[in-house]
């Protein structure tokens, strides 16, 4: 079983997408749907757990994509019921190996007043605290995971139905989370008082479906209703749709990262398609980072809208000139050296007839540790390229997320320990130049950029500044950037 | 095992892709990688043959991707030597289920001299008869391959080296080939002598490689040294590389949809990049074919390069209106109805907010049997487009070909019973447009459109005129184009 | 995943086997090969957790048998250590299906001083009660074993160490139960005050070893030290072997029938092998049952041994009139139904040559539903034999057992419902007689036979006198035979 | 895939078994059946052809159990019709690995009249000579099989129908061959002139089996009509059964080995119950070896009915000294050096508290190399037996069987280098004896013992004396054994 791609290290990776459904006739065929138009938010595990009057609770966790494991109609069927919800991940910090399985969600805890399963998009930041507390009283964990924690929380509650236990839980958890939950007959959403991580209200038919993001209702013909609140929890039954705030009211800081990169092109968030977004961004970049060249080339397939953005901004044509092999997948099981070795080759091809003697303006939407960029700077150049330029849609990424994303260790981050210009040379490019984080909030339409003393998003990764307080990791020796810095 | 992608059934599919390497140690991996960036050509099995001194020749065929089967070291090292040739195909007109594994190339005979195994692209038009009259004389087929004749015509050759077997074995052989094979000693490439399907010679360190594109020569870094010419025979050894030309010459009418749709963009045909031709076919198509609209969009992702072309010459932006799903595979194994019914969904999705309300233009290669676009047209309006114009980068698709590309029986083929203006009101867009045979022609290279008394390319799939009969088609009952039409 | 084999619904079932070594290099090696001359107790599913100073507990828990599971040496080499325990099971109470994987023992939970992980045979039999109380106070079951309360108990004992939180947790459990447990640095051995299931201590190199049968002691080449006894626990760690009493003491009530079948008859039971103690029930069944016949053929093979004693005592020739097949696994997955049909046939075949004409006693262990008993005669009689007489080397088997064997329910059991003579009617043979409940003692070892107030042994299943009252199954209707019958 | 089992390299292995049905419907579930029933025959792959009139001939072909491949209902609905044949092999003299399901027979021929399969049981002894010249003339092998040579040379038959083509085959082929076959519309059945191999016919409702043991008709329900007979071909159709002798007539020599092991013991062979010739080797044994002991022991399974022959014949009392396990099968993949070093007590554990301080007979079928003797007579000693006697049922084993047997070289065979008594000092027992080859004859029902000028059977692996001389293996260095010898 793969369990890290080998040649994808250097991008940040969303850990979670979570989607749930009620209402509707095979409801866990809707959230295997779901779950694949949420695929690019987590490749590694999926699962999915249905209720019918019937035959009760049941569940089914798989390694490997939606698409291989929940299409079959042999196991399909083990999930019948008009209630269902289901979870997508990448390997999150769990244990690897044997007994990873245990760390696939959602989690189902069964309760004195009945049973109910979680999925969890997000990162608890005292959870180990939690856990250590948890175990003395005697719970039994059986998944390495953050999430879990809620459950036994929510086990232990003393309230007696099965939100209130949720509200409970949730209050004694720090950090980042949107969660969809479900009893017997309830569909549970709930975000983080900050919203940090996304989550949208759906109508499917007479039912209700809740989604990391919009392109998954899409994907069943759900219709996008409206974004669950920072901090509210939803109820949904057969009556409808109860909206509670079962917390201390708090300023919204969403994710910022998720208009960079993490969020599908074809998603809506904040009334704006992320695509049109991300070539905004494009359109800043090029005002900001000027450069006379023949090409603007995006380092597919996620640099493309910010690159058709700097072409349109600045009348340099667009062009394809690096190719992406369709058929990497994540499965190359044990490669030999030589395969190893071939690196970014076996993704990424240059088209070097359209390259040779052209000065190239690449644009990515992200550096986190540089060596897929020195690599495609190396393929280009050796097709012959006379310039190469790095534009990038991002700021500096310098700091780790702690909220729900898989980041390097900060000092494996190229931007945590070199300047712009020591990380152009390091890469070998002509010129390599960054939106600046100004630029970036006027792209996802702060007209007057970021407000320092009130920022809009969650933007750590760059700045620094920790909306949550990571304690668990603080207390393993994390250092926050000094207050004066 | 998945032998027919549910969604996929409207395209024309490249039957096959060959790969060989000689004088590189572990040229199996060589072979693995140049398969891997030849997917494209063919995604249903692969296989590679190698040979070694002290081993012999073995062989690993399997149903799938490159990259699960042919990556892993404890299969890899099954295939020693300095010496490899691979296959990958799509489903042929072999038989289909348990045998099938036995229609899996390279074939493989041993000889009184040794033994030579060959790989082989295209498709022998009187194969059926060879067959039979083999058959009579004693022969034992064990596929259902029209390939496998080639081996046993040159196991009754009297000659006595191989590649003197070879060319009795070819000239009683018609059709479309491009051939890879190999003896204990030798690699050898042939084409046919109208050269329809592709093949190039490379140089990978002091060995050789032999490949259908020159992508998989790119991705070992092997240098593109020239195409094997039309009715050329090259046989390359330790000393270097023979050529010999076996057949009657015959003028050059090499598969112009191969600049269509077949080869991949970043490889080389005729000293230009295919993306660069088909951004050229886009800039033809927009003088030929000019509307009115808000924005220019590909059907992912073939349509990409001609709407970029159709873009620039026309002044309207491009933009991503419709999304790729990445994690869509082959392998939805036996879907849920309710997931076969979503169809295109699966893979393709609108960027709603995006399209609300422009007039679209949508550019794709070509139309085969037109339920695909039907799809398209209907999510584009659903998302509220204002209208939609359909443009198209090849002529109407009205002939199967018999040269080695799976196309639908000729009544399935849209544009043999529909006029250009039915075909528009069967897809229900405002308007529909294809680029012109000598557009086509134009776009490629000829800058005076197709000659139509000596036709620089074979495009019987839209002009009906067949350069190589096919005579069992035709005793099975096909109807060729009448002289006068 | 064949989860119940077709063919083989008439026997009572052990539902465990048990084994742990602590002090040996790879000591999961030898729990492996412990497992697999356990077998015959559990064929569904095994488990077994090891602990090695550097990498912590390691777990490995797989359906299917120990031969296919745990030989590979990629998985043994992830169960490193001095010190592992293992389990394989039948199906048990647990639920069916997609989940049943959380039901493979042994279970392990992490308490705040250590982790310990449990392997048990036996059954609960308040579990029910235990597990509502355990789930109202916050416990969240991962399994629906009746075991998983054990670890729960455990969890939420006040005692610091786990040997005294494991006597904590044993005083609430009421049933029946033989376990091996281990900490990080020791192995743990306990049997229930009335010693219903099986356990022995064997010492092995330096190390020790905890098995259900000394047969299993054998395959790894450990000497047999001692029977544990009713009501015992050891703790044996690098200092050698602790034994303690916790329990209230009571008269030793061991399970009879492990005598009849389930015990393999090389392991030692009381001194004797269990071969010889069969044997001697075929010499008392002699005496007591006598017929006159040509031949004594045992239904095999757990009859074998009561045969060739029926046939010592009795004079009349001991032959091989039923063969079994040797290649009859558990694995006829979704057999046809023509296959389904075979039934018996499949598994046994008459050896018609030497039956023909002849008069047969048939010598079997016991009779549950008859159903195969039926299927015997027929083939016995179809293959020509005069005169067919079954003697049973067990007395009627009329209530279910609550104590780790998997029974029909009472109305499913032939002999809860007819007479000796109805059964012999039904089941169509020419005499049928079991042996005597006093025999069956006469021939285990107690020369005075049963004594009706205070058994020696636990014979439910024959006499209904249950020596622990089935709290769970009472709630759920079970009606104990009437004090007075 | 395990391609042999690591610790069975002590015996003599027959090489296959084969079956066919003609009809009845669903012909190839019955074939599935009787090749289950066949097992002990050959375990290492299995296949099965089926012809229906709507959908041709039809194949399947596995590596290893019947039950595990042949049962499934997906499966075996891929081989509808009336008529089917199969056929289960041990490993063969093929090549191991990869590419061996090429080896699996039936092997299926096209021919210019019509298909057909055929499924072979015994070895050619002129194959590789007959190999070489097919070859020359353009045939190309797909296996490394001698039985392929058959269908090459049916292939090149100038006859037109099949049965005549077989003739014209077989007449050319040297060796020993049993053959079932089929056409669209017969069922063939051969045996070569000497009738080596065993091969019967059976009666099955309205239709026909053929089969290599009677024991495969009894599962299937079919009557046992007779036995074919030495070079007889029979023809069966829907009209009924077509007798004809091809060959030039010869004196029977059936492979006395199918007597003493090879077939299973509820078959019939010259009208006795194997089981019953075994029972009456044991009693001559008895005679011919007698000695003081305590009881007398079969080694598990095979030496079973001899050890009840020379109990009876010598009063001393059968007992099972040595326990089987029985979930011990041949999937031990890759197993640990702790497990391999295991060997034999995977397998066999001695009753030790039965053994101890007894002096035992232990009755075995034979030996081969003795190592498996070795470490019985070791397991033995070490559980305290006071004496050790080796009684074998067949005489010594001192030359290869080239027949389709699988044995090894000659200089592994413990009786081709020593004399009997070094044999027992090589083993370290108290005595061993084998049966004399007259004691034998006698046993198998020639009263006279055996006819040194005309021996009624082939017994070449204990004399010597091949009947049909082994070209290919003389060609290769074999040496006969001298005339004067």
């Amino acid at each position: 079983m793969p369990l890290a791609h080998p040649f994808d290290d250097d991008k940040l990776k969303e850990e979670c997408g979570i989607f749930g459904v009620i209402g509707a006739s095979d409801a866990a065929n809707f959230v295997a749907l779901g779950l694949h138009a949420l695929q690019h938010r987590g490749q590694e595990a999926g699962g999915i757990v249905s209720h019918d009057a019937d035959q009760g609770f049941n569940s089914v966790r798989r390694f490997g994509y939606v698409r291989d494991n929940f299409t079959d109609q042999n196991v399909m069927k083990t999930l019948p019921g008009l209630l269902a919800i289901g979870h997508v991940r990448y390997s999150t910090t769990g244990s690897k190996g044997q007994t990873a399985i245990r760390d696939v969600q959602p989690f189902f805890g069964e309760f004195s007043m009945g049973g109910a399963a979680i999925a969890h998009n997000g990162n608890i930041t005292n959870a180990d605290a939690l856990r250590r507390e948890l175990i003395e009283r005697g719970s039994i964990f059986q998944s390495s995971s953050d999430s879990e924690c809620i459950i036994h929380l929510m086990a232990r509650s003393l309230q007696r139905n099965i939100p209130e236990r949720m509200e409970d839980a949730l209050r004694r958890v720090e950090g980042a989370f949107s969660i969809v939950a479900m009893t017997r007959t309830k569909l549970i959403g709930v975000r983080d008082p900050l919203g940090v991580r996304p989550l949208v209200l759906g109508k499917v038919g007479d039912g209700w479906a809740l989604s990391s993001e919009t392109c998954a209702l899409d994907i069943i013909g759900a219709s996008f209703v409206r974004e669950i609140k920072p901090g509210e929890m939803v109820v949904i039954t057969e009556k409808g749709v109860e909206s509670i705030f079962p917390f201390r009211p708090a300023k919204s800081r969403f994710c910022i990262f998720e208009h960079v990169y993490f969020s599908r092109p074809d998603s809506i968030l904040g009334g704006r398609s992320v695509y049109e977004t991300r070539r905004e961004i494009g359109v800043e970049l090029a005002r900001e980072t000027p450069v006379d060249a023949d090409i603007v080339c995006p380092v597919p397939d996620s640099g493309t809208p910010a690159a058709i953005g700097y072409s349109q901004e600045s009348g340099i044509p667009y062009a394809m000139g690096i190719i992406r092999n369709q058929y990497m997948g994540r499965t190359f099981i044990e490669p030999t050296e030589q395969i190893r070795n071939m690196g970014v080759r076996l993704k990424l091809n240059v088209n070097r007839a359209l390259i040779k003697g052209k000065r190239i303006i690449l644009v990515d939407d992200s550096v986190v540790r540089g060596t897929t960029s020195r690599k495609i700077k190396e393929m280009v150049l050796d097709a012959g390229a006379a310039e190469v330029h790095f534009r990038i849609a991002s700021p500096p990424t310098a700091w780790p997320c702690f909220y729900g994303v898989d980041t390097p260790q900060r000092e494996k981050l190229l931007a945590a320990t070199m300047s712009e210009e020591e990380m152009r040379q390091h890469l070998g490019v002509d010129s390599l130049r960054f939106i600046s984080l100004d630029g970036l909030y006027r792209a996802v339409g702060e007209a007057n950029g970021r407000d320092p003393d009130a920022p809009a998003y969650c933007d750590a990764c760059f700045s620094g500044e920790y909306p949550v307080e990571p304690a668990d990791m603080i207390s393993k020796g994390f250092e926050l950037k000094p207050a004066a810095e």
